[in-house]
């Protein structure tokens, strides 16, 4: 009679073991409805820059892996080191033919890379550009910044710290697409917005420490009315608030940078730089995955296999910029 | 002793039990990481949209739905009947009421909205846009077609049709921007890029079948050697395929037209209509849910509370468009 009783009591243990067993997994690999939304963990996705060194990648990798972290998939990061197509191009060669589930590249120079991305595309392998762009290839979406309205930006936040008057002036690097566009909306938005602003001159920093200072001095003095300098990138902004460290202490005067690099955001915890431009670095990253995910699992309308002329993604997005100012600083410091 | 072997089956079973429910659980409760990007049932979105109906919401809705699916919470539909400024801010007003996880929202127009999508957000509940925008509100992200790009994509087809010469002209309702704009893109790439093309007229369709065909018989009238019409909008493109059938039977003629209402695609699919463009409806949809999904559970960085000057998602998304032909026809009836 015992025996009987004990044999009841394992299968029931058993069919309850099983039950509970079968939810379990049904709950992990049930359609989309039934686990939200959630990749496998062999699935490897990868980002690609050039010159790996730069600190502006961290906060991309970041958006990167935490999208990574969401979907349940693994991501890597590669990088050329130097600023070199060649090397960029085999690093991207070298991705392929690993057969990622996908890869998101920032391209180095509009042209250099095309045909690897197609490359890529041939494969099967979805890729998405970020940061910088590369429109003639066939990669299904470009995410970054719009840096004509980074500009408008500026320039509305230079208005705003000197009272809406004065004479501004811009260092940038001539030459470069992006810094062309940041100075453009910049010189736009003072002529049309502010009448009793004026840019007096738009010099050459070479995106560099030194000659930046240099020229943040030789601006100094040729404008003595000078009441700030808006400055297209970061390492030169270091060289412009040594400058008027110097020339100006204890006068206001206003420097706005761009890009969040530690030296510019110790120089505006410490009041030197008034302000920097912020760029959806994290947005970048984090919405680069989600849209290869989507890709590589098919969850697009249309389908990314369809042909050219159809686009399964949005193709163009805008990502945002903020205004890193003293009272948020420490929010843009990297964790 | 079959007594005490008895307990400690029992409580071993027991253990069993309570080990892999508490596996369930974690699983269903747990940290993104643990069970993929997926909400509560509880939390719902509303899409508001004007004229409720009109069959280009459809697709929109549906990708809107499929998001909320696939993310595992709620999603309702409010279009306002008519085409209504005041009648869309009452249900904005409702929708509030209701403390929504989330709302989208298509704005009648620029302005009239501002107000009503500035409260939302003071009561703490995300609001994107998506198809028409509201630029001077706080909501926190645009989703739309750029209209100048898809008049572009639409002369570069039309070239391929007509074989890179001839006359054509558009059909459109101007004053409207976003008309506007795909007529600008489309002139202004046949000018630029087709040297043996040449825009004849731009003439006003007012959005009626009707009108619109006895526009055709008028241009193909005054222009004996036209050779294809690119209309702006999908209403007057049915009455300007019933003009091209009576006037131009059995001659090559090229019509492209724009959206996927049931007449255009039925033109399409019986050669009376070459082309359409698309737009990337469902993805304004999909991915309107994915940001407000975003903004409510704080995955952005930086996060929705940031002060205005703060882009936690991204800005403004060109969502895409296609071009339907014969070709791909099928895939864009309302399933």
């Amino acid at each position: 009679m015992k025996k009987t009783l004990l044999v009841y009591i394992l299968l029931i243990s058993a069919f309850a073991l099983y039950v509970l067993r079968y939810e379990y997994s049904s709950e992990a690999n049930g359609s989309w409805e039934d686990r939200g939304l959630r990749g496998d963990i062999g699935e490897t996705y990868i980002m690609i820059t050039f010159q790996s060194g730069l600190e502006y990648w961290k906060s991309v990798l970041k958006g990167f892996e935490d999208a990574g972290d969401t979907l349940g998939v693994t991501v890597e990061y590669r990088g050329a080191t130097r600023y070199d197509p060649k090397e960029q191009t085999t690093i991207i060669e070298q991705a392929i033919a690993r057969k990622p589930a996908g890869i998101a590249i920032s391209a180095i120079d509009p042209q250099s890379l095309i045909p690897v991305i197609n490359k890529a595309l041939d494969a099967d392998i979805p890729v998405v550009l970020f940061d910088a762009d590369a429109p003639g290839s066939r990669a299904y979406s470009f995410l970054g910044t719009d840096n004509y309205q980074a500009g408008v930006t500026a320039a509305d936040k230079m208005a705003e710290l000197m009272g809406r008057e004065g004479e501004v002036a811009v260092l940038t690097m001539p030459g470069q697409q992006n810094h062309e566009e940041r100075t453009q909306g910049f010189r736009d938005t003072i002529k049309q917005q502010y009448p009793s602003m004026k840019v007096v001159e738009v010099a050459d920093g070479h995106g560099d420490v030194m000659r930046s200072r240099d020229e943040a001095m030789r601006l100094m003095k040729a404008y003595p009315k000078l009441g700030g300098i808006f400055v297209t990138e970061a390492t030169g902004a270091a060289g412009v608030g040594e400058a008027v460290q110097n020339a100006k202490a204890g006068e206001p005067f206003q420097i706005i940078s761009f890009d969040t690099n530690k030296d510019t955001l110790d120089m505006i915890k410490s009041g030197t730089i008034s302000a920097t431009i912020a760029q959806g670095t994290w947005n970048m990253g984090y919405w680069s995955l989600q849209y290869l995910f989507h890709l590589h699992h098919q969850l697009t309308v249309p389908a990314p296999s369809s042909s050219d002329e159809n686009a399964p993604l949005p193709v163009k997005v805008d990502t945002g910029i903020s205004v890193v100012t003293r009272s948020n600083v420490d929010d843009y410091y990297a964790k």
